[in-house]
C-alpha cells in the first residue's frame, strides 16, 4: 500500500499591499518589536534618545522574546483587515508567553492608556509602560487579566483554541483570531481542540481563524509540528477539518505580502462559507480555513549571541542577549537590536507614535484590544430564570418519596434554556443524558455538525448542549463562553472532573486577579455539577470513585469558591437558582442522579439552601427527650443551653441518608438518647468567618455544632476535608468524620456505603463509641449494628444487589407540624 | 484553492483464512462473546443445558456490551498471528469498559484458570466466572489489575496509547497491539499521543500497532471520528504519520477475512520497518501501520429492542437487554442471543472449551494475558545505582556555601543512566535543561525521531531523556514503562503537574488494587521531582505558582504515598536515591533548582532523610540559653524535660531558608529565648502512625514539637495541609502555619515569599505573638519587622532585585561540633 502525496496548498503570488501600504505595515510591527523588547530590557531611555547604558537596563531580564514577533506581525496584519472590512475581531494568544507583544499592541493602538491613564502615550508613557513589565508591583509577564483584549492567560499552554470557539458560540458577526503555538500544539488540549469544528454552526456562531505558529523551538527542544514533512503537517491539518494556507518565510517584506494576500483569501473564504450557510445554500460541514504561519523564532533579534545561532533557534526562546553587566558586548548589541527598529521613525520627540502609524490601528471597540466581548462584564446580561417553585417535587412529609434529584432540575434547565436561547449553554462529556438531565433535549438539541444518521437522536446543527468526550474541551469552550460575557453550566462524572483540575486552577487565578482590576466586570460564575458521584459509581468500580475535587477547590482564594451539597431534589434546584445568578465564582454542586429520598418542600428547601446549614428538628428528638438523662450526663440540671447527647452532621445526598437511617436506628433502640441533627448544604459554612465570606461566625456554630458533645459527622468525600474547614472552631476535638475511605470496587450501593465505614450501622456505633457513659447500656445495640453489617453483606453477595430492607428504607417519623424545618434560626 | 482529494486505502481483497481456519476463528470469536454476555447477565445456567429463567439471571445488570465483540475479535486475531509468526505481544484495551471480553479472552487461552484456580475450565468454572463479573466480592466491570495480561485500567478514558508506547520502549522485541476506542479519540491526552510515534526508535524500541475501532457511539451520541469522511480521517491518521489500513464491515466471514489479510500485510510491513532500521538501511522516521477496524457497536446483540434500533447505535452501549424481570419477551430474546453463539459447539458437555478451539491460543508466556511484562514486578531488576556520597557537596559549615540542588542531583542521574543504559527513563515536559539536570545530557540524548537540524543539541534517535510538551504524554508513557518493569523520574514545572492531577489518581488507585493481588508482583515507584517551584516563579508569575500537587497526592492511600520535601542539595539526593529503590509507590520530591543554601553533610543528610524529620540543634540555641528565663516562663525549675519557648519548623527549601533567616533575628535580638528548629523532610512523618506508615509515634511527635509551646511552622505549600496531618496531635492547637495562601505575580523571589508573609520578618512576628509574655519586651523588635518589610519591598519596588542583604544572607554561627546534626535522637 503505498501513501498517496497529499498537496501542498499552491503558494500564493499576490502582492496585495502598496508600496506605501506595505511599509507603513512594517513600521507598525517595528514599533510593536520596538516596545516589546523595551518592555523586556529597559528602566529607562525609552526612545533612545542617549547611548544605551547599564543604567537603562533592567537588573532582573524576564520575558518571553521568541513568540513576540510572530504575534505583532498577525496583530498588525488583522488591524489592517478589520479596517478594510469594519471586521468585528478579537485575538487569542495561544503563546501566552509573548506577554510584551499584546501589550504593546494595545499601547499602539491606543487602548492601553485608555484603561492605564498613567501609560500615557508619550516619552513618560512608554518609560512607565517598559519599566512595569515584569516588575516587582507591574504587570506579570504573560498576557494576563491585566492585558486588555485578553480573555487568556497562556501561562498554562494547551487552551488557546477552546478558548477561542468558546468565544465565538452565539457571537454570529464575531471573527477570533487564535494564534496556536507549536509548543502548545503538543499538549492534549490543544490536540483535542482542533475537532471544535465539529461543533461550530456556521449560520449562529461566529468564526474562528486558526493561525499555527510554527515557530520552530521550545523553551530548549524543537517542536513536533515544525520538525515533520510540510504535506504530512498539511495532510493533518486536512485531517482536522480545516483547509490550510501556508505562508512560510524570514524576509520581512515578503512575509508581510504573502499574509496579507492569504488573509484576504482566507477571510473571503470565511465570508463565503457564513453567507452560503445562513443564506441556506450550504448544509454541509464547512471546510473552514486555518493558516500556518512558519517565520523563525525570534525574529528579527540577535542572529547570533557568542557566536552561537541565537535567531531561528530556542536560545531565543526567552531573553536573547543576558549577562549585560558582565558583557559591554551584549550591552552594544541590544543597542543595535532596539535601533534597528529605527524607533526615531516611529515615535515623535514627545514619544508618540507618529499619527501615519497611529491610524493603521482601528478605532474605539473595533480594537481588538478593546473589543467588549473580550471585558465579558460589559455584555453580561442576567439569565432569565424561570422560578424553582414551579419545578419542585411535592414532599409532604420529609423522607418518605423518592426522586432523581437531577432529573428534575433537567425541567426547570430545559426553561432555562428555553427562556435564554442564545446566552446560556450546557456542557457535558456525554453525560448529559446519563446525568438525567434529559429534560433539556425537549427545548434544543446537541451540537452536531458532523455527518448525521436517520437514527440519531437528538442532535442538531445548532442546540444549547456540547457533548463530547473531552473534559478539557467541555471547560475550555464554557470558560470561552463565560469570559465574553455568557452563561453555562458543565455536568460531568464527578471522578472525571479531576481531568480539568488544572484549568480550574488557572480560571480561578483568572477570577481573582481579574476581580482586582476595577476596569474588568464581572463575568457569569463557572458553574458545575457533579453527579454520578462517588457514592452511586458503584457499578462503574473504583476508577470512577473519587470525591476530591472539593478538596482540590477548597485550595483556591475563598472570595472565589462556593461547594454546595444539595441533599434533595428541592435543595438542588433551590442552589442551582442561586449559582446561575451569581458572579464571578467557580460554583460546585455535588448531587446525585439516583432515585433518593426528598426531605424538604421548596419552602424549605429555599430557607434551608439561605441558611447553608441548619439543624433539622423533625429529624433529632431534643424536644422529645431530656438531655441529660442518657448516660453522657453533661447537662447539669437547671443550666443552659440544654444541649444535645449527640449531634448527627451529615453534608451529601448519601450522607444525609445513612444520618437519617442512623438516627432512626437510634430513635428505635436508645429512646433516652437526645439526637440532634445537622445538616450542610454549604460546604464553606464551616470554616471561620475570618477565612470564608459564608463561614458561620463562633457562636452560630456552637449553637448548632455545641462547645463539647460529639459529633458524628457523615460527609460525602474525604473526612479529612471536614477536619481541615473545621480544625479551628471550639468544638473541633469531638468532630468525627466518616467520609470515602479509597476503598472501592464494582459492587452494590450500600456495599460501597459500608467498605468506607459511612453506612447507617456504622454510623449508631460511632455514636455509641463517642458518647461518654453509653457503652455499657448500649452494648448489645452495638453489637447489633456489627451484625447487621455482616448480613447486609452477606445479603449484597449471596444475591447481587442490596437487602431491600435498607434500600427500601424510609423515615418513619411523622413531622410535628406542617414544615420540617422550624424558621426559628432564619435572621 | 481547492482541497486535494486523499486516497483511500484500497480495500484489501486477498482471503488469507483457509475455510476451516476461518471457522475455527469464528467459532473462538464466538466462544469469546458468549462469555462476554454470559458474565455480564448469568447466575447460573452457564452451558444452557436448560431453557434460561429468571433465577439464572443477575438481579443487577451491570457491564458494558457495545465495545467487547471488536475486542473480542481482534483478540482473536492476534492469537492467529502469535502463533503464525511467534509474536511477542501484548495487548491495551483502550475501551477498558470492555472488561468481560478480555476476562473472557484471558479465560479462553488458559491464563485466568492459573491465576485464579477457583475459576476452572469447566461448567463450575464458567459459573463462577460469569457470577463473580460486577457482582459483590467479585471483579470490576471494566479491565482492571485484576485482568490477566492487562496494563491498563480504561475506566478514565485517553491514556491507552500512552500507556502502549511506554510498554514499547526499550522491549525491542515486543509489539503492543493497542485497541483505541472513537470515543476514547476525542479525549486530549489520546489526541496528543498520536505523535508518540516521533519518539518511538525503531531500532531500539518495539512496535506499537494502533488499532482505531470505529465502533461508531459514546454512551449516547454518535463519534466525531465515526462521522467524518473516511478520505478526512485517512488525512488525518497520515498526518499523524501513519499508514492506515481500513477494515469495515458487519458480516463476521468477510471481516474475518478482511482483517486477517490487513493484519498479515501490516506485521510483514513492521518487520521490515524494523529490519531496515536494525540493518541500518533506514534512518528516516518510518511511516508505522495503523489498522481502522469499522463494525458495528454491539456486533452479534439483539438488532432491536422494543422496536428500536439497537445493535449498531449507543443503545449496545451497555446492557441491550435489560427488565428482564418485568419483560418475559426480553428474557426470551437474551437466551435467544446467547443461543445465536451455538455454545454446544464450542464447549464440551463439562464446559471445557473443545481442544480444537482451545489450540488457537498461544502456549504459555506467548498468550497475551500472560506476557510476563504485563506483569513488570515478574521481570523488575533492581536499578544499578551510583553511590550518592560520589555527588554530594561539601558542607563543612552550615547555611554557608550555595548549590543548585537539581544541578547537583542531575550529576547523579547521569550516572543512574550510564549504569542502566536500558531500564530506566527520564520524563520531562521539555524542561530537563530548565530544572538544571542537564548533566544527563552527558551520558545521553533527548530522543527525537522527526527532523533533525545541524544546529541541534543533545537530540537523538535513541536517548534516555524524553521531552515532549505534554504533561499527560510525559505521565502516561512513564506509567507504561514502569508497569511493564522498568524504572523512571519525571520532572515537572509543580504547578502543572496538576494537568495529570487525573492519572495519578488512577495511577494511585491501580497500585492499591494490585497491591492486593497476590500474582501482581511490586513495580518500581512513580516518582515525581518538582522543581521550579511555587517559591521560585517568581519570574513566570501566578500561572505558575500552585503547591497544591501535594494536597491532591496525600488523599490518595497512605500505603502508597510519599512526600518528600529535601531542604539542600545533598538531602535531594539522599531521597533521590531512596525513592529509585522503593516499589509501588508514588514519590513526590519537591526541590529547588536556583542557588541555595546548603546545611548539610551527605552524611548529615542521609541521617536526616532516615529520620524524616529532626530537631537541628546547630540552629537552635536551646543549648546556650535557659529556657524559661524567657518571659514565657512554661518550665517550673527542676521539671524536666527542659522545653524551648518556640519551636520553629520548616518543610521546603524555602521555608527553611526563611525559618533560619528568621532564627538567626532572634538570636540576635532576643538572646534570651529558647528557640527550638526542626525541619521536616518526610511530610508524612506529621500524620499520626494509625494513618500513615511513616507517621511519627506520639511520644516522639510530642518529644519533638513539645505538647505546651508554639510551633510556627513554615510550609512550602497551602498552609491547611499542616493542620490537615496534625490535628490529632496533641499540640496542634499550637501550631501556627505559614504558607502559601495563594498570592502571586511577576516579581522578585522574595516579593513572592513576602505576598504569602513567609518571610523572615513576619515568622519573627509570628513568634513574637505567639510565645506567651513576649509582647511586651519584644514589641521594638516587632516594630522593626513591620518596618524591614516595607523596606524590602520598597527596595523591590525601586530597584526591580531583591535587596542583596536579604538574598545574601548566609548563616552566621559556626555549629558546635563538626557535624551538623546530633545523633541522639537517631535510633
Amino acid at each position: 500500500m503505498t501513501t498517496p502525496k497529499t498537496t501542498l496548498p499552491p503558494p500564493v503570488a499576490r502582492a496585495p499591499l502598496s508600496e506605501e501600504e506595505l511599509d507603513r505595515l512594517d513600521a507598525w510591527w517595528r514599533a510593536a518589536n520596538y516596545l516589546s523588547v523595551g518592555q523586556i530590557y529597559l528602566l529607562d531611555n525609552p526612545l533612545l534618545k542617549e547611548p544605551l547604558a547599564l543604567e537603562h537596563i533592567k537588573p532582573r531580564l524576564l520575558g518571553h522574546w521568541g513568540t513576540t514577533p510572530g504575534l505583532n506581525l498577525i496583530y498588525a496584519h488583522l488591524n489592517r483587515v478589520i479596517k478594510a472590512r469594519a471586521l468585528n475581531a478579537m485575538y487569542v494568544t495561544g503563546p501566552g508567553h509573548g506577554g510584551p507583544g499584546l501589550v504593546a499592541c494595545a499601547y499602539l493602538d491606543g487602548t492601553y492608556s485608555e484603561v492605564y491613564p498613567d501609560i500615557g502615550r508619550d516619552a513618560d508613557g512608554l518609560r512607565r509602560l517598559f519599566r512595569q513589565f515584569s516588575f516587582p508591583g507591574g504587570i506579570p509577564s504573560h498576557v494576563a487579566p491585566e492585558t486588555p483584549g485578553s480573555i487568556h492567560e497562556g501561562g498554562e499552554l494547551g487552551y488557546s483554541l477552546m478558548h477561542a470557539y468558546g468565544a465565538a458560540f452565539d457571537n454570529p458577526d464575531l471573527l477570533v483570531a487564535c494564534v496556536i503555538g507549536d509548543g502548545e500544539a503538543e499538549t492534549g488540549p490543544l490536540a483535542a481542540s482542533w475537532h471544535s469544528n465539529k461543533f461550530l454552526d456556521p449560520v449562529h456562531d461566529g468564526a474562528v481563524l486558526p493561525i499555527l505558529h510554527l515557530n520552530g523551538y521550545k523553551i530548549a527542544n524543537p517542536t513536533v509540528l515544525a520538525r515533520i514533512p510540510e504535506e504530512e503537517l498539511m495532510s493533518l491539518l486536512r485531517g482536522y477539518g480545516h483547509e490550510p494556507y501556508l505562508v512560510s518565510g524570514s524576509d520581512p517584506a515578503q512575509v508581510h505580502q504573502q499574509f496579507a494576500a492569504v488573509l484576504d483569501e482566507v477571510l473571503e473564504n470565511i465570508s463565503d462559507i457564513q453567507d452560503q450557510a445562513r443564506g441556506g445554500t450550504a448544509t454541509d460541514r464547512p471546510r473552514w480555513p486555518l493558516i500556518v504561519l512558519r517565520t523563525p523564532k525570534g525574529w528579527t533579534g540577535p542572529a547570533e549571541v557568542d557566536g552561537l545561532p541565537t535567531e531561528n533557534t530556542w536560545r531565543s526562546h526567552q531573553v536573547p542577549l543576558a549577562g549585560l553587566r558582565e558583557n559591554p558586548q551584549h550591552l552594544r548589541q541590544l543597542e543595535e537590536w532596539l535601533r534597528s527598529y529605527r524607533p526615531e521613525e516611529l515615535f515623535d520627540a514627545d514619544g508618540a507614535l507618529v499619527p501615519e502609524l497611529a491610524q493603521l490601528a482601528p478605532a474605539g471597540a473595533r480594537r481588538m484590544s478593546a473589543n467588549p466581548v473580550t471585558n465579558g462584564g460589559t455584555v453580561l446580561e442576567p439569565l432569565r430564570l424561570p422560578d424553582v417553585r414551579d419545578y419542585a417535587v411535592d414532599v409532604l412529609s420529609p423522607g418518605t418519596t423518592v426522586h432523581e434529584a437531577t432529573r428534575v432540575l433537567g425541567t426547570w434547565l430545559r426553561d432555562v434554556i428555553r427562556n435564554n436561547p442564545r446566552t446560556f449553554r450546557l456542557m457535558g462529556p456525554d453525560e448529559t443524558a446519563s446525568n438525567r438531565l434529559s429534560a433539556v433535549f425537549e427545548a434544543t438539541d446537541r451540537v452536531w455538525e458532523a455527518q448525521m444518521l436517520p437514527t440519531d437522536e437528538g442532535l442538531g446543527r445548532s442546540g444549547r448542549v456540547m457533548e463530547v468526550l473531552s473534559e478539557h474541551l467541555c471547560q475550555g469552550w464554557l470558560e470561552g463562553y463565560l469570559l465574553t460575557g455568557r452563561h453555562g453550566l458543565f455536568s460531568c462524572y464527578e471522578a472525571f472532573i479531576h481531568i480539568v483540575d488544572s484549568m480550574v486552577n488557572q480560571h480561578a487565578k483568572w477570577l481573582k486577579v481579574a476581580g482586582e482590576i476595577p476596569w474588568r466586570r464581572p463575568i457569569a460564575s463557572l458553574n458545575y455539577l457533579l453527579t454520578s458521584h462517588v457514592w452511586r459509581q458503584d457499578h462503574n468500580g473504583f476508577s470512577h470513585q473519587d470525591p476530591g475535587f472539593i478538596d482540590h477547590l477548597v485550595n483556591k482564594k475563598a472570595e472565589i469558591v462556593r461547594v454546595y451539597l444539595p441533599p434533595d431534589a428541592n435543595t438542588l434546584l433551590s442552589v442551582a437558582d442561586h449559582c446561575l445568578r451569581s458572579r464571578d465564582y467557580i460554583n460546585l454542586i455535588v448531587a446525585g442522579k439516583q432515585p433518593a429520598l426528598s426531605y424538604l418542600s421548596v419552602d424549605e428547601a429555599a430557607l434551608h439552601c439561605r441558611r447553608g446549614v441548619g439543624i433539622w428538628e423533625w429529624a433529632g428528638n431534643e424536644a422529645s427527650t431530656s438531655p441529660g438523662t442518657a448516660p453522657s450526663a453533661g447537662n447539669q440540671p437547671g443550666s443552659a443551653p440544654v444541649l444535645p447527647d449527640v449531634v448527627m452532621a451529615c453534608a451529601g445526598d448519601i450522607p444525609t441518608l445513612e444520618t437519617l437511617a442512623a438516627v432512626d436506628l437510634l430513635r428505635q433502640h436508645l429512646p433516652q438518647l437526645s439526637v440532634r441533627v445537622v445538616n450542610v448544604v454549604d460546604l464553606m459554612r464551616l470554616q471561620p468567618a475570618s477565612q470564608h465570606p459564608h463561614g458561620l461566625p463562633e457562636a452560630e456554630f456552637d449553637a448548632i455544632f455545641t462547645t463539647s458533645r460529639p459529633v458524628v459527622f457523615a460527609y460525602h468525600g474525604y473526612p479529612s476535608l471536614i477536619h481541615r474547614l473545621t480544625y479551628r472552631r471550639s468544638n473541633h476535638g469531638n468532630f468525627h468524620v466518616r467520609g470515602f475511605q479509597e476503598e472501592g470496587t464494582t459492587t452494590t450501593p450500600f456495599d460501597v456505603v459500608m467498605l468506607n465505614d459511612l453506612d447507617r450501622f456504622h454510623l449508631v456505633i460511632d455514636v455509641i463509641d463517642r458518647v461518654p457513659g453509653l457503652a455499657e447500656a448500649a452494648a448489645p445495640l452495638r453489637q447489633r449494628m456489627v451484625e447487621e453489617r455482616l448480613r447486609a453483606r452477606a445479603y449484597t453477595r449471596a444475591h447481587g444487589e442490596d437487602d431491600p430492607r435498607i434500600s427500601n428504607w424510609r423515615w418513619p417519623y411523622a413531622p410535628a407540624s406542617s414544615s420540617a424545618l422550624s424558621a426559628e434560626r432564619d435572621n
